[in-house]
Protein backbone atom coordinates (compact mmCIF):
# COMPACT_ATOMS: atom_id res chain seq x y z
CA UNK A 1 0.00 0.00 0.00
CA UNK A 2 2.82 2.17 -0.26
CA UNK A 3 2.15 3.46 -3.05
CA UNK A 4 -1.69 4.48 -2.32
CA UNK A 5 -0.57 5.92 0.23
CA UNK A 6 1.81 8.63 -1.84
CA UNK A 7 -1.13 8.79 -4.27
CA UNK A 8 -3.48 10.03 -1.13
CA UNK A 9 -0.96 12.58 -0.21
CA UNK A 10 -0.90 14.38 -3.60
CA UNK A 11 -4.01 13.84 -4.21
CA UNK A 12 -4.77 16.10 -0.77
CA UNK A 13 -2.00 18.23 -1.78
CA UNK A 14 -3.99 19.23 -4.36
CA UNK A 15 -6.83 20.79 -2.53
CA UNK A 16 -4.36 23.71 -1.37
CA UNK A 17 -4.99 24.91 -5.40
CA UNK A 18 -8.26 25.72 -4.75
CA UNK A 19 -6.45 28.77 -2.11
CA UNK A 20 -4.36 29.80 -4.78
CA UNK A 21 -6.56 33.29 -6.15
CA UNK A 22 -5.86 34.74 -9.47
CA UNK A 23 -6.58 38.34 -10.44
CA UNK A 24 -9.45 36.93 -13.23
CA UNK A 25 -12.93 37.61 -11.71
CA UNK A 26 -15.97 35.79 -11.91
CA UNK A 27 -18.65 37.36 -12.98
CA UNK A 28 -21.75 34.72 -12.04
CA UNK A 29 -20.01 34.33 -8.62
CA UNK A 30 -20.34 38.41 -7.16
CA UNK A 31 -17.13 39.42 -9.31
CA UNK A 32 -14.96 37.55 -6.74
CA UNK A 33 -11.25 36.34 -7.58
CA UNK A 34 -11.10 32.68 -9.40
CA UNK A 35 -8.96 29.97 -8.30
CA UNK A 36 -6.27 28.28 -9.85
CA UNK A 37 -7.99 24.82 -9.76
CA UNK A 38 -11.63 26.25 -11.41
CA UNK A 39 -9.27 27.71 -14.12
CA UNK A 40 -7.99 24.34 -14.86
CA UNK A 41 -11.36 23.02 -15.52
CA UNK A 42 -12.25 25.53 -17.10
CA UNK A 43 -9.58 25.40 -19.64
CA UNK A 44 -9.35 22.02 -19.98
CA UNK A 45 -12.67 22.17 -21.21
CA UNK A 46 -12.19 25.16 -23.37
CA UNK A 47 -9.58 23.26 -24.81
CA UNK A 48 -11.71 20.03 -25.82
CA UNK A 49 -14.33 22.55 -27.10
CA UNK A 50 -12.51 24.37 -28.79
CA UNK A 51 -10.05 21.81 -30.43
CA UNK A 52 -11.89 22.01 -33.84
CA UNK A 53 -9.74 25.02 -34.42
CA UNK A 54 -6.45 23.33 -34.07
CA UNK A 55 -4.42 23.80 -37.20
CA UNK A 56 -1.80 21.47 -36.24
CA UNK A 57 -3.05 17.34 -35.38
CA UNK A 58 -3.35 17.68 -31.55
CA UNK A 59 -3.82 14.81 -29.43
CA UNK A 60 -6.51 16.65 -27.09
CA UNK A 61 -6.51 13.97 -24.09
CA UNK A 62 -3.14 15.62 -24.00
CA UNK A 63 -3.67 18.93 -23.54
CA UNK A 64 -6.48 18.01 -21.77
CA UNK A 65 -4.05 16.09 -18.74
CA UNK A 66 -1.14 19.26 -19.65
CA UNK A 67 -3.85 22.16 -18.60
CA UNK A 68 -5.37 19.80 -15.65
CA UNK A 69 -1.50 20.30 -14.03
CA UNK A 70 -0.10 23.28 -16.05
CA UNK A 71 -0.89 25.44 -12.33
CA UNK A 72 -0.68 22.43 -9.63
CA UNK A 73 2.99 24.39 -9.02
CA UNK A 74 1.35 27.62 -7.93
CA UNK A 75 0.44 25.63 -4.47
CA UNK A 76 4.48 26.65 -3.67
CA UNK A 77 5.15 29.50 -6.39
CA UNK A 78 1.91 31.17 -6.08
CA UNK A 79 0.35 33.09 -8.75
CA UNK A 80 1.92 35.62 -10.86
CA UNK A 81 -0.58 38.14 -12.81
CA UNK A 82 0.66 37.58 -16.47
CA UNK A 83 1.28 41.15 -16.99
CA UNK A 84 3.91 41.76 -14.04
CA UNK A 85 7.37 42.62 -15.17
CA UNK A 86 9.42 40.45 -16.57
CA UNK A 87 11.66 40.50 -13.14
CA UNK A 88 8.90 39.15 -11.29
CA UNK A 89 8.14 36.60 -13.99
CA UNK A 90 11.91 35.25 -14.17
CA UNK A 91 12.02 34.73 -10.62
CA UNK A 92 8.74 32.65 -11.25
CA UNK A 93 10.31 30.22 -13.81
CA UNK A 94 12.92 28.86 -10.66
CA UNK A 95 10.35 28.38 -7.91
CA UNK A 96 7.90 26.66 -10.09
CA UNK A 97 10.59 23.91 -11.50
CA UNK A 98 11.32 23.33 -7.70
CA UNK A 99 7.46 23.03 -7.00
CA UNK A 100 7.36 20.86 -10.29
CA UNK A 101 9.73 18.68 -8.52
CA UNK A 102 8.60 18.37 -5.28
CA UNK A 103 4.77 18.23 -5.66
CA UNK A 104 4.14 15.79 -8.85
CA UNK A 105 7.35 14.44 -6.66
CA UNK A 106 4.60 12.94 -3.89
CA UNK A 107 3.53 10.35 -6.41
CA UNK A 108 4.88 7.12 -6.96
CA UNK A 109 5.97 6.18 -10.52
CA UNK A 110 5.11 6.31 -13.32
CA UNK A 111 3.06 9.25 -12.84
CA UNK A 112 5.70 11.36 -11.30
CA UNK A 113 7.64 11.17 -14.40
CA UNK A 114 5.16 11.76 -16.45
CA UNK A 115 3.49 14.53 -14.57
CA UNK A 116 6.90 16.12 -14.67
CA UNK A 117 7.54 15.69 -17.94
CA UNK A 118 4.09 16.99 -19.01
CA UNK A 119 4.75 19.73 -17.38
CA UNK A 120 7.83 20.97 -18.65
CA UNK A 121 6.73 20.23 -22.00
CA UNK A 122 3.73 23.10 -21.15
CA UNK A 123 6.48 25.61 -20.08
CA UNK A 124 8.75 24.70 -23.11
CA UNK A 125 5.83 25.39 -25.53
CA UNK A 126 7.67 23.68 -28.52
CA UNK A 127 5.09 20.56 -29.23
CA UNK A 128 1.78 21.32 -30.88
CA UNK A 129 -0.18 20.35 -27.74
CA UNK A 130 1.79 22.52 -25.55
CA UNK A 131 1.14 25.42 -28.35
CA UNK A 132 -2.77 24.80 -28.37
CA UNK A 133 -2.87 24.19 -24.33
CA UNK A 134 -0.99 27.45 -23.96
CA UNK A 135 -3.62 29.05 -26.66
CA UNK A 136 -6.55 28.02 -24.36
CA UNK A 137 -4.43 29.23 -21.57
CA UNK A 138 -4.36 33.19 -22.60
CA UNK A 139 -7.56 32.82 -24.99
CA UNK A 140 -9.86 32.09 -22.20
CA UNK A 141 -9.03 35.40 -19.74
CA UNK A 142 -10.11 37.14 -22.99
CA UNK A 143 -13.45 35.74 -23.56
CA UNK A 144 -14.13 36.22 -19.51
CA UNK A 145 -12.98 39.90 -19.46
CA UNK A 146 -15.14 40.83 -22.53
CA UNK A 147 -18.31 39.76 -21.02
CA UNK A 148 -17.60 41.67 -18.13
CA UNK A 149 -16.73 45.69 -18.95
CA UNK A 150 -12.92 44.83 -19.67
CA UNK A 151 -12.75 42.44 -16.18
CA UNK A 152 -8.84 42.00 -14.83
CA UNK A 153 -7.53 44.11 -17.84
CA UNK A 154 -9.75 47.41 -16.87
CA UNK A 155 -8.87 46.62 -13.12
CA UNK A 156 -5.02 46.42 -14.05
CA UNK A 157 -4.51 49.15 -16.80
CA UNK A 158 -3.34 46.92 -18.85
CA UNK A 159 -1.77 47.76 -22.57
CA UNK A 160 -2.92 46.42 -25.96
CA UNK A 161 0.13 45.24 -26.90
CA UNK A 162 0.65 43.26 -23.90
CA UNK A 163 -2.69 41.21 -24.73
CA UNK A 164 -1.62 41.07 -28.21
CA UNK A 165 1.41 39.84 -27.29
CA UNK A 166 0.14 37.13 -24.63
CA UNK A 167 -2.40 35.67 -26.99
CA UNK A 168 0.15 35.17 -29.90
CA UNK A 169 0.25 31.70 -29.40
CA UNK A 170 -3.16 31.70 -31.12
CA UNK A 171 -1.66 33.45 -34.63
CA UNK A 172 -0.08 29.51 -35.71
CA UNK A 173 -1.67 27.35 -33.24
CA UNK A 174 -5.27 28.16 -34.30
CA UNK A 175 -5.28 31.23 -36.77
CA UNK A 176 -9.34 31.20 -37.20
CA UNK A 177 -9.35 32.14 -33.25
CA UNK A 178 -6.38 34.77 -34.02
CA UNK A 179 -8.41 36.65 -36.23
CA UNK A 180 -11.37 36.58 -33.58
CA UNK A 181 -9.23 37.49 -31.07
CA UNK A 182 -7.79 40.48 -32.41
CA UNK A 183 -11.35 41.72 -33.20
CA UNK A 184 -12.10 41.33 -29.99
CA UNK A 185 -8.64 43.28 -28.57
CA UNK A 186 -9.84 45.92 -30.82
CA UNK A 187 -13.75 46.71 -29.55
CA UNK A 188 -11.63 46.07 -26.06
CA UNK A 189 -9.52 49.26 -26.65
CA UNK A 190 -12.16 51.21 -27.97
CA UNK A 191 -14.15 50.54 -24.81
CA UNK A 192 -11.42 51.82 -23.26
CA UNK A 193 -11.13 48.60 -21.17
CA UNK A 194 -7.32 48.20 -22.88
CA UNK A 195 -4.86 50.75 -23.13
CA UNK A 196 -3.13 52.03 -25.82
CA UNK A 197 -0.44 53.72 -23.99
CA UNK B 1 -18.99 31.59 -37.30
CA UNK B 2 -22.02 29.87 -36.64
CA UNK B 3 -20.20 27.52 -34.45
CA UNK B 4 -17.53 29.41 -32.64
CA UNK B 5 -20.53 31.96 -31.15
CA UNK B 6 -22.23 28.59 -30.15
CA UNK B 7 -18.85 27.62 -28.57
CA UNK B 8 -18.20 30.69 -26.66
CA UNK B 9 -21.90 31.04 -25.45
CA UNK B 10 -20.91 27.29 -23.80
CA UNK B 11 -17.41 28.66 -22.29
CA UNK B 12 -19.04 31.19 -20.58
CA UNK B 13 -22.38 29.38 -19.05
CA UNK B 14 -19.57 27.26 -17.50
CA UNK B 15 -18.60 29.96 -15.36
CA UNK B 16 -21.67 29.58 -13.64
CA UNK B 17 -20.58 26.15 -12.03
CA UNK B 18 -17.98 28.51 -10.27
CA UNK B 19 -20.94 29.47 -8.65
CA UNK B 20 -22.37 26.16 -7.44
CA UNK B 21 -21.18 25.07 -3.64
CA UNK B 22 -21.26 21.90 -2.74
CA UNK B 23 -21.23 20.61 1.31
CA UNK B 24 -17.87 19.48 1.21
CA UNK B 25 -15.80 22.07 2.90
CA UNK B 26 -11.90 23.24 1.69
CA UNK B 27 -9.33 22.62 4.71
CA UNK B 28 -7.06 24.25 2.97
CA UNK B 29 -8.87 27.60 2.41
CA UNK B 30 -10.25 27.87 6.17
CA UNK B 31 -13.29 25.74 5.69
CA UNK B 32 -15.25 27.23 3.04
CA UNK B 33 -17.57 25.49 0.96
CA UNK B 34 -16.22 23.45 -2.09
CA UNK B 35 -17.52 24.20 -5.65
CA UNK B 36 -18.67 22.16 -8.93
CA UNK B 37 -16.06 23.51 -10.90
CA UNK B 38 -13.18 22.93 -8.48
CA UNK B 39 -14.28 19.50 -7.70
CA UNK B 40 -15.19 18.22 -11.00
CA UNK B 41 -11.33 19.38 -11.71
CA UNK B 42 -9.98 17.30 -8.61
CA UNK B 43 -11.56 14.42 -9.37
CA UNK B 44 -10.72 14.10 -13.07
CA UNK B 45 -6.72 14.26 -11.92
CA UNK B 46 -7.73 12.10 -8.78
CA UNK B 47 -8.97 9.41 -11.77
CA UNK B 48 -5.71 9.42 -13.58
CA UNK B 49 -3.97 8.96 -10.35
CA UNK B 50 -6.14 6.52 -9.07
CA UNK B 51 -6.37 4.87 -12.52
CA UNK B 52 -3.78 1.65 -11.77
CA UNK B 53 -6.43 0.32 -9.19
CA UNK B 54 -9.31 -0.40 -12.23
CA UNK B 55 -10.61 -3.69 -12.18
CA UNK B 56 -11.62 -3.51 -15.71
CA UNK B 57 -10.03 -1.90 -18.60
CA UNK B 58 -11.42 1.67 -18.85
CA UNK B 59 -10.36 4.75 -21.49
CA UNK B 60 -9.14 7.12 -18.65
CA UNK B 61 -9.44 10.08 -21.20
CA UNK B 62 -12.81 9.22 -21.66
CA UNK B 63 -13.13 8.53 -17.72
CA UNK B 64 -11.48 12.07 -17.38
CA UNK B 65 -13.63 13.91 -19.89
CA UNK B 66 -17.01 12.54 -18.25
CA UNK B 67 -15.57 13.93 -15.06
CA UNK B 68 -15.01 17.42 -16.40
CA UNK B 69 -18.86 17.31 -17.44
CA UNK B 70 -20.74 15.39 -14.65
CA UNK B 71 -21.73 17.99 -12.36
CA UNK B 72 -22.17 21.04 -15.38
CA UNK B 73 -25.86 20.35 -15.34
CA UNK B 74 -25.95 21.79 -11.27
CA UNK B 75 -25.91 24.96 -12.98
CA UNK B 76 -29.53 24.60 -13.83
CA UNK B 77 -30.55 22.33 -10.91
CA UNK B 78 -28.59 23.03 -7.80
CA UNK B 79 -26.52 20.93 -6.06
CA UNK B 80 -28.16 18.51 -3.50
CA UNK B 81 -26.64 16.77 -0.83
CA UNK B 82 -25.45 12.99 -1.39
CA UNK B 83 -27.25 12.26 1.94
CA UNK B 84 -30.44 14.07 1.02
CA UNK B 85 -33.79 12.03 1.37
CA UNK B 86 -35.01 10.15 -1.75
CA UNK B 87 -37.83 12.18 -2.59
CA UNK B 88 -35.44 15.03 -3.04
CA UNK B 89 -32.94 13.16 -5.40
CA UNK B 90 -35.70 11.71 -6.98
CA UNK B 91 -36.88 15.52 -8.12
CA UNK B 92 -33.15 16.23 -8.94
CA UNK B 93 -33.28 13.67 -11.73
CA UNK B 94 -36.18 14.99 -14.23
CA UNK B 95 -34.24 18.68 -13.47
CA UNK B 96 -30.75 17.71 -14.39
CA UNK B 97 -31.90 15.76 -17.75
CA UNK B 98 -33.88 18.99 -18.84
CA UNK B 99 -30.42 20.66 -17.91
CA UNK B 100 -27.97 18.32 -19.70
CA UNK B 101 -30.34 19.42 -22.67
CA UNK B 102 -30.61 22.96 -22.42
CA UNK B 103 -26.55 23.33 -21.28
CA UNK B 104 -25.06 20.88 -23.60
CA UNK B 105 -27.56 21.85 -26.34
CA UNK B 106 -25.67 25.27 -26.41
CA UNK B 107 -23.00 23.30 -28.27
CA UNK B 108 -23.18 22.41 -32.28
CA UNK B 109 -22.80 19.03 -33.06
CA UNK B 110 -20.49 16.84 -33.05
CA UNK B 111 -19.92 17.88 -29.04
CA UNK B 112 -23.36 18.52 -28.33
CA UNK B 113 -24.27 14.88 -28.75
CA UNK B 114 -21.02 13.58 -27.44
CA UNK B 115 -21.24 15.36 -23.96
CA UNK B 116 -24.86 14.81 -23.60
CA UNK B 117 -24.23 10.69 -24.60
CA UNK B 118 -21.23 10.94 -22.07
CA UNK B 119 -23.22 12.74 -19.36
CA UNK B 120 -26.00 9.78 -19.64
CA UNK B 121 -23.04 7.22 -19.37
CA UNK B 122 -22.46 8.17 -16.39
CA UNK B 123 -25.27 8.96 -14.63
CA UNK B 124 -26.55 5.33 -15.59
CA UNK B 125 -23.50 3.75 -14.75
CA UNK B 126 -23.92 0.60 -16.88
CA UNK B 127 -20.08 0.64 -18.46
CA UNK B 128 -16.92 -0.04 -17.04
CA UNK B 129 -15.51 4.47 -17.67
CA UNK B 130 -19.14 5.52 -15.80
CA UNK B 131 -18.52 3.12 -12.96
CA UNK B 132 -14.71 3.82 -12.38
CA UNK B 133 -16.20 7.67 -12.61
CA UNK B 134 -18.44 7.21 -9.94
CA UNK B 135 -16.28 5.68 -7.89
CA UNK B 136 -13.86 8.53 -7.98
CA UNK B 137 -16.32 10.87 -7.62
CA UNK B 138 -17.93 9.03 -3.86
CA UNK B 139 -13.75 8.07 -2.58
CA UNK B 140 -12.89 12.21 -2.94
CA UNK B 141 -14.83 13.24 -0.64
CA UNK B 142 -14.20 10.72 1.78
CA UNK B 143 -10.60 11.14 1.31
CA UNK B 144 -11.35 15.01 2.02
CA UNK B 145 -13.31 13.98 5.40
CA UNK B 146 -10.81 11.89 6.62
CA UNK B 147 -8.30 14.60 6.83
CA UNK B 148 -11.06 17.03 7.92
CA UNK B 149 -11.98 15.82 11.36
CA UNK B 150 -14.81 14.40 9.60
CA UNK B 151 -15.94 17.59 7.44
CA UNK B 152 -19.44 17.45 5.84
CA UNK B 153 -20.11 13.66 7.18
CA UNK B 154 -19.90 15.34 11.04
CA UNK B 155 -21.49 18.46 10.25
CA UNK B 156 -24.51 16.67 8.44
CA UNK B 157 -24.87 14.07 10.98
CA UNK B 158 -24.16 11.37 8.03
CA UNK B 159 -24.52 7.60 8.97
CA UNK B 160 -22.27 4.76 8.44
CA UNK B 161 -23.99 2.65 6.25
CA UNK B 162 -24.63 5.53 4.02
CA UNK B 163 -21.16 6.13 3.34
CA UNK B 164 -20.65 2.24 2.92
CA UNK B 165 -23.49 2.43 -0.07
CA UNK B 166 -22.52 5.38 -1.47
CA UNK B 167 -19.03 3.81 -1.85
CA UNK B 168 -20.27 0.82 -3.20
CA UNK B 169 -19.39 1.60 -7.10
CA UNK B 170 -15.67 0.88 -5.82
CA UNK B 171 -16.38 -2.98 -4.86
CA UNK B 172 -16.35 -4.27 -8.41
CA UNK B 173 -14.64 -1.15 -9.94
CA UNK B 174 -11.64 -0.78 -7.64
CA UNK B 175 -11.35 -3.82 -4.89
CA UNK B 176 -8.19 -2.62 -3.47
CA UNK B 177 -9.38 0.93 -2.62
CA UNK B 178 -12.89 -0.92 -1.45
CA UNK B 179 -10.94 -2.59 1.08
CA UNK B 180 -9.02 0.85 2.04
CA UNK B 181 -12.62 2.54 2.11
CA UNK B 182 -13.97 0.28 4.53
CA UNK B 183 -11.19 0.88 6.75
CA UNK B 184 -11.09 4.17 6.80
CA UNK B 185 -15.13 4.16 7.40
CA UNK B 186 -14.58 2.46 10.80
CA UNK B 187 -12.14 4.45 11.28
CA UNK B 188 -14.58 7.51 10.69
CA UNK B 189 -16.84 5.31 13.07
CA UNK B 190 -14.62 4.95 15.75
CA UNK B 191 -13.71 9.16 16.04
CA UNK B 192 -17.75 9.85 15.99
CA UNK B 193 -17.72 11.58 12.71
CA UNK B 194 -20.36 8.88 11.30
CA UNK B 195 -22.82 7.76 13.15
CA UNK B 196 -24.41 4.69 13.74
CA UNK B 197 -27.91 5.48 14.35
Amino acid sequence: MQDLSQQLDFILELDKLKAIYRKALIKTDNNRYENSAEHSWHISLTAHVLAPYAEASVDISRVCLMLLIHDIVEIDAGDTFAFDHHAILGQQSDKETAAAKRIFGLLPEPHKSKFIDLWHEFEDAATADAQFAKAMDRILPLIQNMQNDGGSWAQNQVLKHQVIQRNKYLETSAPKLWTYVLGQIDIATEKGWLRVV
